[in-house]
């Protein structure tokens, strides 16, 4: 017999409480889609979920309250809720193995391009067609650390708010501006329009990255797919293609090794006086 | 029934034959130890383990002759040999679902440290204590790209010849020299005194990445685990902790991210022209 919805204050929500069930759902993607939910799970990213503003609902275990009471005070005076759930509630709503008695219900954080691009972000990344959950939350990360001020999921990317995702993003889902750009084409042409240098990270690039002017202008790194790389039209219309040396036998870098270095080659530019 | 060891030309060996079931155990590290063989899967691995000369023997399915016959005659008329396998054989040795009909096993190819320091490297990379098989693989592809020669598995890090490290490897295993160090303090004295700088990579290091002189030295770099970062003797035996300057909101880079921006700002100066 299911819980009633809104328990009595102590109360300790099971498997079948009818808002367990609902949180439990946002681990598909449709619910996520429909819902505008997500799960973030974990102390890290529940801390930034809730300086960003994003947590609607936090559950955790009697664990959890005991050594993050912090948290758990700070989610239940804000604009969300705190709700205690057991062992078994709090594992179904968890992807990993220790998630330390949290997992919060947030809300999806994509802005429109046009709202980023008004802030004259100065390093941008562009993920295009990139499948790998994990691969997409590492550039996230890796682009939030080299001062990029928003991500752009470009054509047919793997969902941002997917467990993974979130998970390898440590926290910088909260911090960048996430935008989901069904047309890539159209989102190159906006930032090129607003002044941004579009560089196609292509490993058959025609511009060697150490050799390449100018990296201190305002950027939008271009990356596509594990598999395929980028699409053709896009690396026709970025501003150059641009290949990370490879000094060895290796092949290739991959997705993320390969963003590290281009973010970050940027980023040292950008840093440095002119 | 065991089928016998050595078929007639033309026997297709099963899941049953004693060569298959000797090599599905080289899936297990104990079994790996022990004989000093492992496994490589797919046409990628075993062209660069036949061009490496590391093969010992390479099954495959009547659909890998079809698509990579070239491989399978280089294999058999090396000191190799090769043996047709039928499809559930060649499943039980395969660890992913797309091997295109290869699976090698190769020879271990660890050198003693003392070998490749004889070489003079301008660039080594040293992994202490990485747990993770498939951050292994990637600082592997990722330092044999920024052109190190060398990369040590020192401590209690995981096996390099482990079946996903193979993978995330992406063939870099059979190119670079690959030292394992049980003692790392050890290893670091080492390559200090083969003239080798000595660098640890530490978020939390005193000198910043940007700013540090003198990148184009020959350059150890030393990367820790994911959870706990290098060990404290490690880091101040090295001549300098670097971190990677965060400029965002990111909390840290994730291993891969920062081993490779560290081996690529090395790999830029020393590639200048001093």
């Amino acid at each position: 017999m299911p819980q009633p919805d809104n328990p009595q204050p102590g109360a300790v929500f099971t498997t079948r409480t009818p808002r367990v069930v609902a949180a439990r759902r946002l681990q598909r993607r449709r619910d996520r889609d429909e819902t505008g939910r997500f799960l973030a799970e974990g102390p890290q990213a529940v801390r930034e979920a809730l300086a960003a503003g994003a947590v609607a609902e936090l559950f955790f275990t009697a664990d959890g309250l005991a050594r993050h009471g912090d948290l758990v005070a700070r989610a239940g005076s804000g604009a969300g809720r705190a709700s205690q759930v057991d062992d078994d509630a709090l594992a179904a709503l968890a992807e990993t193995v220790q998630p330390q008695g949290l997992v919060a219900v947030c809300a999806q954080r994509d802005v429109p391009l046009g709202d980023a691009l008004r802030k004259a972000p100065r390093l941008v990344a562009v993920c295009a067609d990139i499948r790998d959950p994990g691969n997409a939350g590492t550039v996230l990360r890796t682009a939030d650390a080299a001062g990029a001020t928003a991500v752009v999921f470009a054509g047919d990317s793997v969902d941002p708010y997917n467990g993974k995702a979130v998970r390898a993003s440590a926290g910088s889902l909260f911090h960048v501006d996430v935008v989901r750009a069904r047309d890539a084409s159209a989102a190159v042409a906006a930032l090129r329009a607003a002044g941004l240098r579009v560089l196609a990270a292509d490993g058959y690039g025609e511009a060697d990255l150490f050799e390449l002017p100018d990296l201190a202008r305002p950027t939008a790194w271009l990356f596509g797919s594990e598999a395929h790389g980028l699409p053709g039209a896009l690396k026709a219309q970025a501003d150059a293609r641009v290949r990370v040396p490879i000094l060895g036998g290796a092949e290739s870098l991959n997705l993320a090794a390969a963003a590290a270095v281009c973010l970050y080659a940027s980023a040292k530019a950008l840093k440095e006086p002119m």
